[in-house]
């Protein structure tokens, strides 16, 4: 069993999330020589669909296993995703940590949750790997409203023909709430549909509009005026202590009646309460959600029954081509931080901003 | 009443199909000392949804109403939209007939079996004015089936919260069967979503690759070997003599398992028998039908109760921006018509081309 100062002055490097076999080899091939690479998939979780992080639920080591997986860690210098328990943080298991590589984008809450946000640590996370799958889920909800796909079933069900004209993309307007990695990738598309493009960033600047492939730049006091312009409005924030609750009853009354809403950020962004009055009384027409305040979603919420809503088990993110694009970004990263060149590893986790 | 030669010299415009006022208007404002125009809704069918050009199935006027539209014909030289009657065609209904200006795209068939495909008829279409409302429509069905709606309302009914892996678009391939108008707009929103575009066009020419928006061109030899590199096939001919039953048994095994098929051309473009087969052994895994064989499609037919199927009533080429956009194509053209320029009057149907 490799211990810390057993490893030849190898750096040593442990895969703490499940990941194919051809991605650990690609990682191994990078500085084999520099390099040592634990990956253990028989003590982690079962996976229950591709590219699955975290597990089924209420999943746990043996006793036994857990013993050999702390083992482990404990002379770990670099990981493939926090490693952490109830009883340790990732510096209590793996005293020498200096570099974790996420799969996930928004984790800046979670590394301060971690008690980490103020160490050393370097941080680099996935931050764009999901915006392509994020983005044509965003258009994916926008036209199954706009197309009527709903009705559309409902009439093939009792073998109906009547012929209806539906909605359309073009020519609206869509609102980005947070224009990121993600956001941008949304307003491409956008354009491409000949929607007009509406987004607010954090840090308000009407000459970003070209960089953000908008057509229009709101700062956060125009909040309201943002969401009035709009027919479809997607929240693409980060979940930080300023975007909490940024969406709450009095800017839902500023929405256009009949609006759609994606939200792909964080369920807390928005006020779920206000959000599902909204719904019964169909101010906002239709909703597509990846995120809520509490998940998995409680058995009792109504948004499971609401007519006029699309629940996604925050699965929105995922895609078969994610864990190819985190190891591009891992290998990159390690060649870099092998090399001492610290300042060139990216996506870095800002830990004070925390995105 | 007005008949033919009591115009003073004005020309007669008719229109014979809904529209609303203000297009209405629009037109007449276009040369009000030039054009004497008829607009009769009161003996026009109703409409049963917005841009509705046919009105209800089996609805005919009385005999009083039909005498008063037949007079109202007979001195039209300008139609929107062809009249015909069972017992007379264009030429029997208005003698005067020079230019019909139809509020539909594909209309060669229509106008061979009218029999005036040999005339010196002017034909002009609204080809191009579908084209973003079908588009969206194409990523429509490709964006729910890869997104995985269907298996998501499943779950949303039995509030099941379980993550999953759904497919993406992004470095899939696209073949495009027929990229006129309607097809250049699906490459053109295909290439926007990172998706390979593979096209055949009824002329082959590998150096139109660029202009038709396109990574490879096939030609009609090479059917097969389109069909069998895509993800997913796109159906968007216009339907002629070289275009019916394009899509056989032997093209639908050629094809991958698990294709996604959108058929927006005609329904007789593909074999409707080997398509349901395909449908229900999964060759194909799912179809977005906007047009079939026999319309509306028959009560008895398999593809209502296909769990793989969405079916939608001909009707995703109706988007609420139609009836704007074809009084511009035939407020323009009217202006060419009136001055004798002919030759810029556009989109003009080629009558023996059918499209």
């Amino acid at each position: 069993m490799a211990e810390q100062g057993e490893s030849n002055g190898k750096t040593v490097v442990m895969i703490t999330t499940p990941l194919e076999q051809e991605f650990v080899e690609r990682i191994a091939a990078v500085a084999p020589d520099r390099v040592e690479l634990i990956n253990r998939p028989d003590l982690m979780p079962p996976t229950t669909y591709l590219n699955d992080h975290t597990g089924p639920a209420g999943w746990s080591r043996t006793p036994e296993r857990e013993t050999e997986w702390r083992s482990l860690l404990r002379c770990a210098e670099v990981l493939w995703d926090f490693a952490a328990a109830k009883d340790a943080g990732p510096f209590e298991l793996s005293p020498s940590l200096k570099w974790v590589q996420t799969s996930s984008a928004g984790v800046g809450q979670y590394v301060h949750r971690l008690g980490v946000a103020d160490s050393d640590l370097i941080v680099t996370t996935s931050s764009g790997v999901h915006a392509e799958a994020l983005t044509e889920f965003v258009f994916a909800v926008l036209l199954y409203h706009e197309k009527r796909f709903g009705e559309l079933h409902s009439m093939q069900r009792e073998r109906t023909w009547r012929r209806f004209c539906g909605g359309e993309l073009t020519g609206k307007t869509i609102a980005i709430i947070g224009p990121g990695r993600i956001g941008r990738e949304i307003a491409r598309i956008a354009k491409a549909f000949g929607l007009r493009v509406h987004v607010m960033p954090r840090t308000f600047d009407p000459a970003r509009a070209a960089e953000l492939g908008a057509d229009e730049v709101f700062s956060r006091d125009q909040l309201q005026e943002l969401l009035a312009s709009a027919d479809f409005v997607v929240l693409s924030t980060p979940h930080t202590p300023d975007t909490v609750g940024l969406i709450g009853a009095a800017e839902i009354a500023a929405m256009k009646p009949g609006v759609v809403l994606v939200n792909i950020a964080r369920g807390v962004v928005i006020d779920e309460d206000a959000l599902i009055e909204a719904l019964q009384n169909s101010k906002i027409a239709f909703a597509g959600l990846d995120v809520f305040r509490t998940e998995p979603l409680p058995q009792d919420s109504p948004l499971w029954s609401l007519p006029n809503v699309l629940i996604n088990p925050h699965s929105a993110s995922t895609a078969p081509s994610e864990n190819a694009r985190i190891t591009d970004i891992f290998c990159r990263n390690l060649r870099h931080y092998l090399d001492g060149r610290y300042e060139e590893m990216s996506p870095l986790l800002d830990k004070q901003r925390m995105y």
